[in-house]
Parts: C-alpha cells; sequence; structure tokens
C-alpha cells in the first residue's frame, strides 16, 4: 500500500469526510472502538458539540495577509498549535500504523504524542519520523501551507532526515506500580528522542466502554501488541496497569527519574491544575480521554476556562478532545490553550489512507485554521485573545 | 423458573439492555401500568433527564485505590447508597414477585422497602430475605465486588439467615383513614423485622395515568392481590385508600403507635421540609412518586437542592427518581442526598429475569458507581462533595 | 344529531384526543381555520409550549379535601376559573354551534365570551345558555364534580333555566368605525343578558393567516353569516372591520354608553395594562388572539408576570392561550391570573360532538384541575400562589 | 421571458414558497451557491434562527392606521427601510440578472446595491433602473401600497424615467491591490449615478464553501463574467482579488478618491465598529456576507446590540443576515439599524420569476412590515423602539 496517496477517495472536503471514508474501511467492532466512549457517550458527543457554544467574533481591517501559526511547546517550536495526543493501536486502523503517523506529522512539522498503547515500537516510530518528506509543493488540497512553516525550529537539526529536522516526539505514560519498568520504559522513549511525558492522570480504573462489550472487544487481534510494554527481560509483552494507587508522590518519582518535561494530561478539576503548579510539573493538558474513561465530565473546552484560570499563566495549558476544525482551534487558543491535540481525526486520516490520510488531516486542519485566522484578524496565535469569541445565544 | 439464571438473555451491558428485555416480556398494558407516570409523562422523562443537566468534575491522583460504597441510613448500614424504593404489584412482573426482590436486595446487601401494595405479604418478604444467598463469586458482569461490601451491618445477626446477616427491609405505608386497621399494618410490619415507616405524603388523590385509562388496567388480576391490605378481621383484602385529609397531626399520631423511625416519601418543597423537620420525622425522601402523580412537577433531582438547604442536615435526605447509572448516584449524593432509591430499575430486572434480574441491577449499578467514584477519585460517599459537579453548559 | 352523545368516539382522555377527533371530523380548510395562526405560527405553538417552562412545586400534608374551584369574576361566580373564550363561526365547526357552545357552558356553571363574529344571534345564544341541563351524575370521564360547584351565584337566578340558573355571558365586541352601528350591537347584548363587554384590542388589522391564504378560505359557507353583524334597520349582514384607528378614547366612549364591565382583550405589553388602569376599565385579558395576530408575540403566559406587576392588584387579569391541562390552569393562577379562557379547546369539543363535546372538554379541564390543586395542596384557587411554581430547569 | 409575470407560478404566500420554488429552477450547483456558506454552515442557519430569539411585546390603542414606512438612508429617501444587498451573479439565476434586479427595486422605490461581481455592466444597470415601471394597482399579493410610498424623495428626480425618480443604486466595491483599478471601477460607479460605496470588509481571504468544493463550482460558465471587473486598458475580464493587506489606511484612501459616502460592510467586533467612527466612515453594515465567509461567526442579528452601543447614534447601523420577514425587519429596527439588506431571497425571486419575483419579494417584505408595524401600534420606523421586543423565553 503506498502510504502517500489516497487511492479511490474524492478529495476530502472536511475531516467529516475522512471520518466517512474510515467508517467504511475499518471493522465494525474496530471502528466502535476508536469511536465509542463510556456509559451513555454523553461526553464523546459533548466533546465537538462545545465549540457549537462560542462565537468567533472577528476583527477587520488588520491587513494581516497570511497568517504565521507556528507555536512553541516546551522548547519544541511546531509549524502549528496542533499536535498528535495520543491513540492507541494505530496498526488496528491501518498497516501504516504509528510508523506512517509519525511520518505524517514530521512532514508538517508538529509533535505527535507516542501512545504507550502503541503497536510500532517506540524507536521505530522515531526512526519513521526521521525519514519524514516534506508534503508535496500542491498538497491535496490546494491550500497553500506557508513556506515558513518548515523552518523556526528551535533545536538542532538531526543527520539523515528527510526534513533535515529531529522527530518531534513526546511519549504517553500510564506510570504502572512496577517502577522499575516504567523507568525502563522512561529510558526506551528518552533514548528514542522523545522529548516530553505525557503522563495520563485520569486512569486509575479502565473506562467502561459499551461498544466494546457488545463486541466482545477486549484484546488486540494476533499479531498486534503493545510493543512499548515489551518487558525488557523476558521479552514478552506485558498488560498495561491502570494503577488506581496513582497520586502525586508518583509524579514526584517521575520528576526524578527523568529530566523531560512532564505534561499531565486528563486534568479537568481547577484544584487539581493548581495542583499540578504546586508539584512543578511543565504543563497539563485539558482532557477526558475523549469522553472514554468517565461519561458524564465536562467537555475539555467546558473545562479548559477553570482550568486556565487556576494555573494563571504559570504553566502552559493544552487541549484535546473534538477538535475538527479550524474554529475550534481558534476558540481552544482564544481561551488560553497554547495548543490542542487531535486524536480520533488522525485515526480517520489513518483507516482512510494511512499515512496519506494523517497528512490530509492536519494540512486540512492547517488551512482551516489558517482561514479562520486570517478572516479573525489575527496574523498569529498570541493574537488570539478572549474578546474574538463570545458565548453562543442559546436558543 | 430458575430465579438465578437469566435463560436466553445476553449478558446486559447496562439497565437499558434489562429496560428493553423487560419490555419484550411483559404484557404490553402492564409495561405501561410500570413505565407510565400522570397526564402527559413530563415529570416522567424528566426524572431520567435531570441528571443530565450535572457534569462531574473528576479529582485525580488521589490514589484512592478501591472505593469503598458502604452507608449508615437510620442505624442500618448497607453495603452501597443505593436502596430499592417502593413499587406495587411485583408478581406482576414476574412469579418470583417481592420474595425474589427481597432475596436479590439481601443478597446485594442494601434496603428493600416492601410496598403497601405488594403482591406478596410482609412476613413472606421478610422470610424471603432472610434466606437470601450472596451472590456468585464472578458475578454476571464480571465486575468484582469488594469483600467489604458483606460486612459492617451495626445490628446483630439474626437466627438462619443465608447471608448471616438481617433482612434489612423499610415499609411504606399510605396512612388509611381507617387508625385501627393503619396500626394493624404497621403491627405486622414491625413483626416482620422491618426496621423504618416510609410514608407516602404525595398521594391525597390517587394519580391520573393516562396509559392505565386507555388500556382500561384497573385492578390486578384474580390471583394477585394487595396482601398487606388483608382485613384482620375479616381476611378480606381492602382496597388502599387515598386520603385527601391526610396531614401533620396523623404524621403526629403515627410517631405515638411505633417507635420505628418515620421516612416521609414524596416531598418536593423545601417548605414541606422545614415542617418535617420541625415535625421530628426521621428523614426525607424526595420524590415525585415517579412522574405518576402530578405531572409537572419538578424532576425529584431539580427538587434536591432546595431541600437539602431547607434541612440544613437536620435529618438525612433521600432520593429516588431516574437514577440509572453511576454517576447518577454520585451526582444525587454531591448535591447532598446520603443515599438514593431505585424503582423501575428493579422493575425492569423482575421482568426480565427475576432475582437473578434484580441481582443484575443492583450489581450493574454497584459497579458502575464504585467505578464513577474511582475515577473521579472518591474513595467513600463522603467525599462526594459539591465542587465534584457543576451545572451542564446549556447548548 | 344527539348534542348530549358522543357516538362513535371512544372516551377521550384528554384534549389531544379531542383534538385528534375534531381534526378527523373537520373539513381540512376548517380545521386549518381553527388551529392556524398568523405568519410561521411561532406564537402558536409557543402559547402552549410556554406553560412547559414552569414546574409545580406541591405542597404535602395539608389535608385539603376536595378543593373548591368557585372563583368570582366581575360579579359574576362561576363553577371553576375557566370560561370560554370567544372564537368565531361555531356553526362551521358543528350544527349545534355557539347554541350548543352555551347550554355546555351553562351546564359547567362557567361564562361563555359570546364571539361578535357568532354563526348564531347572542338571543339565541342566551336562549339556549337558559335552557342548560346539569351534567349526568355520572360524568363521561367517571370523575366526580362537587356538588358545590352547582351553587354560589350571587346574582338571582332567572325565570325558566333548567339549571336554576340565569345565563352567565359576556359579549366579544370589535368596536367598529359606525358608531351608532356598535351601540346597537351593544344594546342587544345587554338585552340578552350579557354582563360584560370584552373588548377586543389586538386587531387594528387583520392577522395574516398563511394556512386560510393557501386553502382560499376567505368566507363562511352559505348559510352560515356573522348574526351579530346584521344591520338593525337592512336586516343584511355587515363585515367587521379591523378598525386602524381605534384608541383609548373609543374606549372611554364605549365606557358611556354602557354601564357593562369592560374587559380588554389583547394586552401584551406592560405599559398598555397600565394604561388600562389609567382609563378605568374593569379588567385585562392577557391573549395573543391564539397567535392569529401578529406572528412573534410572546406566549400569553410569558406577557403574564410582567402584566400582573403593572395593574398591581388594581384590577383583575385573565390569561387565554394555550390552557391544555388543569397544571396550565393552576400556573396562570399562581402566576397572578383570576382565570383562564379556553378557546380551541372548546372548537375541538364542538367538532368532536357538538355540545355534549364541549361538556367533555370542561369537565376534562375541571376534574384535571380539581386533581392538580388536590395534589398540590391548594383548597381553593386564592391558595394557588407563586411558591406553588418555579421555573423549570432547562436543558 | 416576461419580466412581468410569474406564469405557472401559484402566488407565494411567504418568501419561503419563493425559495421553494427556485430550488425547483436552479441547477442544483447553483442552487447550492447561492444557498451555502462556509464551513458547516452554522452561522447560515444561525442568521436565520436568530430573529427567532426576540418576541415582539405590541402596543395597543394607538390609532395609528396605516404606518408610513419611508426612511432616509445616506440623503436618499426609500419607500420602505428595505434594501436589496448586493449579491454576485444574478445572471446565474435568470436571464433578467441585475437588469431586472434594478427595474424591480427602482419600482419598490428602494435602493440595490450593485455587486462588484454583477454579472451585468453597472452603467446597463442604472439604465434599467431608471425604466422602472410602478408596481400594477393590484400587486401580485393582494396587499394594498400605500401611495404615500411613492413621494418623499429628497433627491430631484432623473429625467427619462418610468417613475419619475433616479435610480437608488450604491455600489459594493472589494478594493483591489492595484489603486488605480479600484479608482477606475469607483469613478464607474459614480458616472453610473450610484450614490454610496458599500466597501465589503470581511473577506480577507475568500470564504471555503464546501458545497462549491463538492460541486467543483469554481467559476461562471461561459457568457457570464463579471462586468464591473473589465480592465478599462485592455477590456478583459480582470479577477477580484481578495485582499488579504486590506486596512484602514485603505478607507483613508478610499475616502481621498470619491466623495460617496462609505459604507463599511461585514462589521461584527464592536471595537471595529468604534473605529469606523474614528475613521469617519458614513456608516456601517452587520453582516457576515449571508454566512459565507467564516463559519461561527455570530448571527448578524446577534451582533447588532453591541454594535449599536459602541457606535452611540455617531453614524447608522444597517444590517443584512437571515431578513425572511415583517417582524424581522421590526426587529432589527427595534434593537438600532436603520434600515436591512436582503441577499437571498432577491435571488430566490429572480430564479423563481426574474424581475417579477423579486418585486413580489420586496412587495411581500412590505406587506409583512406594514402589518407588524401595525400589529405593534407603530406608525412610522422611528416608532419601532427597543421596548417593543424583547428577549424569548428560552426552553
Amino acid at each position: 500500500m503506498n502510504g502517500h496517496q489516497l487511492t479511490g477517495l474524492a478529495a476530502p472536503v472536511n475531516l467529516a469526510d475522512l471520518r466517512a471514508v474510515a467508517r467504511r474501511r475499518l471493522d465494525p467492532a474496530h471502528d466502535d472502538y476508536f469511536a465509542g466512549g463510556a456509559g451513555d457517550e454523553r461526553t464523546v458527543r459533548d466533546n465537538e458539540a462545545a465549540f457549537d457554544y462560542y462565537r468567533v467574533l472577528p476583527r477587520v481591517l488588520r491587513g494581516v495577509g497570511t497568517p504565521d501559526l507556528r507555536t512553541t511547546l516546551l522548547g519544541d517550536t511546531v509549524s502549528m498549535p496542533v499536535l498528535v495526543s495520543p491513540t492507541a493501536f494505530h496498526r488496528l486502523a491501518h498497516p501504516d500504523g504509528e510508523a506512517g503517523c509519525a511520518r505524517a506529522t514530521a512532514a508538517a512539522d508538529t509533535i505527535m504524542v507516542v501512545s504507550m498503547a502503541a503497536t510500532t515500537p517506540v524507536e521505530a516510530i522515531a526512526a519513521a519520523a526521521a525519514t519524514a518528506t516534506p508534503p508535496p509543493s500542491s498538497s491535496a488540497n490546494g491550500t497553500s501551507r506557508p513556506a515558513s512553516a518548515a523552518n523556526g525550529t528551535s533545536r538542532p537539526a538531526s543527520a539523515a532526515n528527510g526534513t533535515g529536522r529531529p522527530p518531534k516526539l513526546w511519549f504517553q505514560l500510564y506510570p504502572q506500580p512496577d517502577l522499575a519498568f516504567t523507568e525502563s520504559v522512561i529510558r526506551r522513549a528518552e533514548s528514542a528522542g522523545c522529548t516530553a511525558l505525557v503522563v495520563t492522570v485520569d486512569s486509575p480504573v479502565f473506562g467502561r466502554r459499551e461498544r466494546d462489550l457488545r463486541h466482545g472487544f477486549l484484546d488486540l487481534p494476533d499479531g498486534l501488541c503493545c510493543e512499548n510494554m515489551r518487558d525488557p527481560e523476558t521479552d514478552a509483552i506485558r498488560s498495561i496497569t491502570m494503577d488506581a494507587r496513582l497520586d502525586w508522590r508518583r509524579i514526584e518519582w517521575l520528576r526524578g527519574v527523568t529530566r523531560l518535561p512532564v505534561v499531565l494530561k486528563g486534568i479537568l478539576h481547577p484544584a487539581d491544575a493548581a495542583l499540578a503548579v504546586e508539584h512543578g510539573v511543565d504543563a497539563v493538558l485539558v482532557s477526558n480521554h475523549g469522553g472514554r474513561q468517565l461519561d458524564g465530565v465536562p467537555a475539555s473546552l467546558d473545562a479548559l476556562p477553570a482550568v486556565v484560570d487556576a494555573v494563571a499563566g504559570r504553566l502552559p495549558v493544552l487541549l484535546d478532545g473534538g477538535v475538527r476544525r479550524g474554529t475550534d482551534v481558534l476558540t481552544a487558543l482564544a481561551l488560553g490553550a497554547v495548543a490542542v491535540g487531535v486524536g480520533r481525526p488522525v485515526i480517520w486520516g489513518l483507516a482512510a489512507g494511512g499515512e496519506a490520510g494523517v497528512r490530509q488531516v492536519l494540512e486540512l486542519l492547517r488551512a482551516d485554521l489558517e482561514q479562520a485566522m486570517a478572516l479573525a484578524g489575527a496574523a498569529r496565535p498570541a493574537e488570539l485573545t478572549p474578546d474574538l469569541i463570545r458565548p453562543a445565544v442559546r436558543r
């Protein structure tokens, strides 16, 4: 399969088109695995619906030209404030798997957060990222990408690399009760070049996803496994443990065993955001795990303002959950996020077209954001101020 | 019929599954009797919808392990803050009837509120409860029940009893204008071991349930009757009178004829909650009778906060109406209830599988609540504080 | 046709049942004439929907027994706070027409507001009302009507009259530019025994009802005409003029030519309610003409509170528009109305069963209100205080 | 084709009827071009829905007779406060094109804003407007138009002109980066008799309209072109450039090259409205380009109040977007607009019946507004005060 072409696929106009293609291509149980959430999936639906609660109030006559989307996140300068959130089991969606996703993400010059539940070893993901090629001069979508998007990195480029840039990978971690094993995983991530640890804190137990229970989808098919859970001594694959005893002391322990910046993923309560500041973590990612853990928690966007208030600028706030449009990115940034992650859209891209599909997802989002910023009169992400949005009038 | 097996029933994933099975198994007129409410059934629908008005704002990194759900209610320690609210005519739903329900409730180590309109005598219900067996080690649902749930009772265990625990039964009473008869019913409840009286105060007249009027469903079929209405002198079954003259003096009279704690069921107005405190009742149960009395009254959950404010901690507040999920229980407790009752779900369980169906209902709720608390970072019901919930953003 | 029997009609359970029957029996153009409203019919829909914005917060343990619904309106004591609002063209709905409506209304011991656009002369309507028989001892609906409902009138009974009561008729007036003719109509109403004038003030021009435009329904069929518009000199039927120059001076003129109390029908703006007090009118009827004049005006219920505030008890406030349930009546009274009118439901009753159908409408409403008050703990309309209702929680 | 008759078309009752006819007559790709908007078309839908957020609270007994709708806008007195907003490509909708639209608009004695993207030269449009005939004495709709509507202009009538009135044309401008060309276009507009420049400021880039992307509708069919973009030197048709560098300095430049009043079209943010005052523009038109530029911006009506507040009476505020009913016009004026524009309805009229269809659109709106004002008790647009409307109660 040629990861660079979406054979038989009419040019998608938006992410919903890719979602539709993905649905047709995926095994229904796998589609439900990726699409589903906990309980009645109220939070899943809310994540997308939340953005419609805001309206953009554009500024005019600012003569901004083409917006510059570059953003710096924990030392990594990315071409746009959109990164790839961690999602499990990419090879279940497409043979290109995490490697294809990494190539597409690197080509888009942004960050991929490698999942602890990846079906490809982090080392192979990093290697794939390093071979990424820049996007074709005429993108699939007809949108022109600013040349500036390909420069501006703040770290020296690594050796042989199609883009002349080092892979920008962060690593998502479920801290395991076995501390030695946890540390070994962190060492692998560090060695592979990951530049931040994204610690998932919303999973003391596994979310109850009823679609999976109905399908009996409980495990990966033969040939696929969580490669980052390989025991360094036995070479066997360990199961990921959701640790109900995980607490702030473990976060402190983590900070002691690695020099990588630590991002806490899954913060919704402002009191926890304040604690994150007190414990010296480097960033928080407002997330509800795509609605897959506790149904009935707020949409990420609805939880964002209180978290932003609580941290009061003392650390960067990121968000994932429901981002599908350029105006969604714009809204989250106007509310105080420095960047957003996309999860399911990356899966749709993978399922629809492998690496090329992920590229399309990222370039559609870039084009959409660039246009939204131009029409809103914002030349840079920093100009996305709160006065540009307001609550929608509810009918 | 084997009350311990749900033959021909795929493992239900949630209560809605059991509702669907029940609908297929019940006579349509009986299904409508259980499902229906007064008038346009606005309140019926509102009871369930009200919970979706709140969102849970979970705390993370609290290391709570497995939550301990035990709760003490008027001296009875139960394994979880979920009890079986009184519902009429269990034998209309399944031959296991109230006896099956009592066995299932005792096995779950919680309280069953015996209905005055039970189709089984309270004495037989108590006897059934005393023979209950603990749940099979591997529950139907794969959820593990904490061993701690089987202990912690605050009263001495009664004699021969499969669980080593006395039955935990409360008795629901429509006070009858014939005071002598009313007293005789109370004596039967006391003798059977009931430990509280739940006095229904929302029924000065009978609710007008239009589904029943359309079906012409006005009376129990042959062979079934309200066994607790048997006249001690004539042995005939009396009709239950809805007493339009029932007032606070009768509550005082009740407190004079029994030493059982008195719970007022059907309080919605905070002024009545304050009067309940003044009249020395032991608890109030915020309820709208499942929407079966006056259509257009608030959802129980919507009425709860003002009642909690009005009693100001001077007596415990319970709630029933619309509880279907662990997060529903969590929400009611965070808003100030000490426990919740479930009514229709018990009927669904009965209709779907008799005693075993009721067991499933209670274990599904327990597992769901346990998980919701774990994911919200609450180790005990007392940790379900108001800051864990917030109103949903309305779209 | 026997006006006292609803042949072939299963006992209706609520007004919606009668609406459904009426729809089947009416010519579609006539059904649309009665059902339709102006423009997009937003106000038509809003009238009914508005009641669902409130919830009833019932009081318990008040021992109120059977509520006494009697109410006094401008000197007329009626058996319940529900009157028959003026609607045109009753004989288009059923041969019983206004005479049947009058008999049914008199039998229910309440007020009928005779329409200026009646297809029966006011004298014949009054004669019919005087021959009304009391309702059969077992009403069609199985609800028992309190014996007290048949007494309590404050005026001496007129001569030969089946009920021993004088007809309780008010007369609705579109003041015509021809003052002499207007005065002649008022004299006819006075002579026929009407006890109040209900002056429609929301119709400076005729509402644009698009259903009628599509049907080409512009005039009454042969044999029917507006009998109260008969010219006393030529005996010809005049057309009703909507007078765009109608103003407060005409109201003062009206008060000079009749001693009947004057009710202004169609007040929505609180400033106009205040002017009504200043101009010495006797009551205001908050109404939007059933949504038939200007689409987009508020539901009557939504306009009520500001009007009640503006008049500050200086004159009685009535309401019509959307009343279909006992809780609707209860809600309007709790918000400050002294009584409500029903319009379209009377047409449904007429179309479904002539006089007997109107009886059913009124007895269904009476039973529903009586039950709502009993369940809310209110013994009399005066006990319907604002604390019994509250805004619904919006989802 | 006879522009004065709608052959085969039942008399439309409202604009939705014309929309339905237009949909049947247009090529689906062209219908989508006119109907569609940017992104998910949230703003397209919101524009219409916004009006339903308000209710009209009418005044009664004001004796206003027939309202006088005349309004003066930047020196032009028009027969009603409804003008024709600029829309592109009229000849795509109907062969009558912009000329037919101009004749219909002149006959209705209001203003047409000629689009820079017109498929007819501005000179020909002006010539057509000058030959307009007054509406037939009995309008297609049976509504009588006040005789007064045909007088009251404040400028001397031009020479040979069917109506005895000069054409009332404004010219819509996308300022082009080529200033000389821009100036040449302005000169053409001035020479043709246009009396104001409407400068579109919401289009630094072209909106992404997904319906057009799916159809591949990217350019006009053969034979049609943007006649106002004809290069004066080469006679070739230039493409319209959306200038991402357009800023306030260019507005100042414009005011230097023409003495025509300048209206800024596409203001939504109150800060930009305040800047418009500071820069001395003559009016602002609150608009979101029919939802065709940035999806997710507020409905025009929702943005209006803050803009009205910001300009504080220092310049007139106009609005377009979603106006379909007389009450919509009334609502916008009560909120502070001096007039409204209609865009898509004009296209519906054109597509349905050419010039005659546009006449119908304008006369339906006039009749609807006249009736709404009569029923609201307003004799003149200036009497449409804020107290006549209020937010709808949300359900």
